[in-house]
């Protein structure tokens, strides 16, 4: 038996492996197997990490199990689905049997958080990279859509933004990381918590969402581009945390938050008369903005003067 | 708008990507929606192709689409399932149009002939690489696994063993490439058809499948452990095609067969009750042997004295 056959043995046994639930068959024959309740969809996503450009040569592998199945899962919170599992396509340079124990520890710690079970996989020997593919279920036309706002709306994001691109440069080693907020920063970073129970509210109710992954400028232009409509950001409103304001000033945190991208937040479309329920139910929904006829995304600054920007307009936010 | 935005529009628009059938959402949202038809269950396969492990550098774009696709269907072949779409994730070192163009018209070519869809994927800059994630229906209950095969089974293939291993010295440029029969092996290399088909045709007669990848001791091995059983595999029996035994010879044409792997035919474990009709119906089975109580894979040679050959065992033949 070959040791890539071995690693293959490792992560069949891997306490996030158990088949159960939706998982019908897991791992071991040439498919995995899932049930879909009648009347549900299922949703896919898949997203690669490689090393060097998604992450740096060397990192905790521990964080890095975490922060690749978070990345991927963010993609089922977006659509408002409920997970269920993943497959994991692992590229490795060689077998390193504790970078191997501690990068399952990582994503044993965020599939459980998130519900979610290994489903299947493969493992080969190359420059070290991941694929992951989630899989959620959510009832036929409940899926959350890009396409579904309208003039009227309100435009809302899920949490403090910029808090990860406040990271990189603690991740790179760049800036201290023995403060307090650096190691907020680096958790926010590492460990992002996909959105799946506020996606899952937000079934019905919101008209359009997405993950913020490019940055909340450009992920407002898809939404605005799928959906045939402008959105307003009112600079003023953006949150941010009592960390990045302190790591990165109030500056480079505005563009942190328009241009960082790695939130893995959600932002979502709303009509207004589903603000109050959505908040009195302690759903974490932060007003930024709202949506109009026309195209692109306008930022409105604290003077309440529009900056027109378009998708590739927030080079103006990085001089 | 960055290239690998642009790679992601230019494989929305390929041939493949329509939407259509249990399509609900291809690419460009957050998520893929599959429908799965009530009764049915969703069958999913994962795997990696790394250039120089599992490709040779500068091979053909056209073919390793092809290839890639095959590759991965074929699990789907193994279980018997209906295909639906893939997922293709991505990694390139620099962005060609041409090797581009051609890899796509591979991917459709061989998407089209196996009835399935680009629902999703992910670009990604790095050492080339590509993880497809394949799905298929099949009715609850009815996937070929490899758990159920039974003493008094025959022991089946779908076709001519071991051309494709009997391809690799020339399609590493060790061997001519200017006959027919080294065309008629470099096609089985690249462009294996999966027998979605015969798979199919399997639900409910056979006993136990699986698509050979590893060679044709390792994965009877696998029918072997998962099933608790042993299998005898009959020399005699073993089909070669002309191709091989011109090119290869008889004695390496065995070894191809044996261990050489990459076949993408499904082998599989059948009541013998069951043969007549699939052979009326005019499905390529070929009886190798058949199922008896014990464990391992045992071969007999031509003078029907028997070889235990474990799952690393095939060493024997490579000497």
């Amino acid at each position: 038996m070959g040791e890539f056959e071995l690693i293959r043995q490792y992560f069949a046994a891997a306490a996030c492996a158990r088949a159960g639930g939706d998982v019908v068959l897991g791992i071991g024959d040439d498919c995995a197997l899932l049930a879909v309740p009648p009347g549900e969809q299922l949703a896919i996503s898949t997203d690669s990490l490689t090393v060097g450009v998604h992450f740096p040569d060397r990192c905790d592998p521990y964080l890095l199990g975490q922060r690749a199945l978070a990345v991927s899962t963010s993609d089922l919170a977006g659509m408002g689905a409920t997970p269920i599992g993943f497959t994991l396509a692992l590229t490795l340079p060689s077998v390193d049997p504790d970078w191997l124990a501690e990068f399952t520890r990582g994503l044993e710690t965020m599939a459980a958080g998130c519900a979610m079970r290994l489903i299947g996989g493969d493992t080969t020997r190359g420059p070290l990279s991941m694929t992951l593919t989630v899989f959620g279920r959510l009832p036929a036309g409940a899926a959350l859509l890009r396409s579904g706002a309208r003039p009227g709306d309100l435009l809302c994001v899920g949490g403090a933004l910029g808090d990860a691109a406040g990271a990189l440069p603690i991740v790179l080693g760049e800036r201290p990381a023995d403060s307090a907020q650096a190691s907020a920063l680096l958790r926010r970073y590492w460990s992002p918590q996909p959105q799946l129970a506020l996606g899952q509210a937000l079934r019905g109710r919101a008209t359009a969402a997405l993950d913020i992954s490019d940055g909340l400028l450009a992920d407002c232009a898809h939404i605005a581009g799928a959906s045939g409509v402008a959105l307003q950001i009112e600079q003023a409103r953006l949150p941010f945390s009592d960390a990045l304001l302190a790591v990165a000033g109030a500056e480079r945190a505005l563009q942190h938050a328009l241009a960082g991208g790695d939130d893995y937040l959600l932002a979502f479309t709303l009509p207004s008369a589903e603000l109050p329920s959505l908040l009195d139910e302690g759903w974490p929904v932060h007003v930024i903005g709202r949506v109009s006829a026309g195209d692109g995304v306008q930022l409105l600054d604290s003077n309440g003067s529009a900056v027109t920007v378009s998708h590739r307009g927030f080079n103006h936010f990085k001089t």
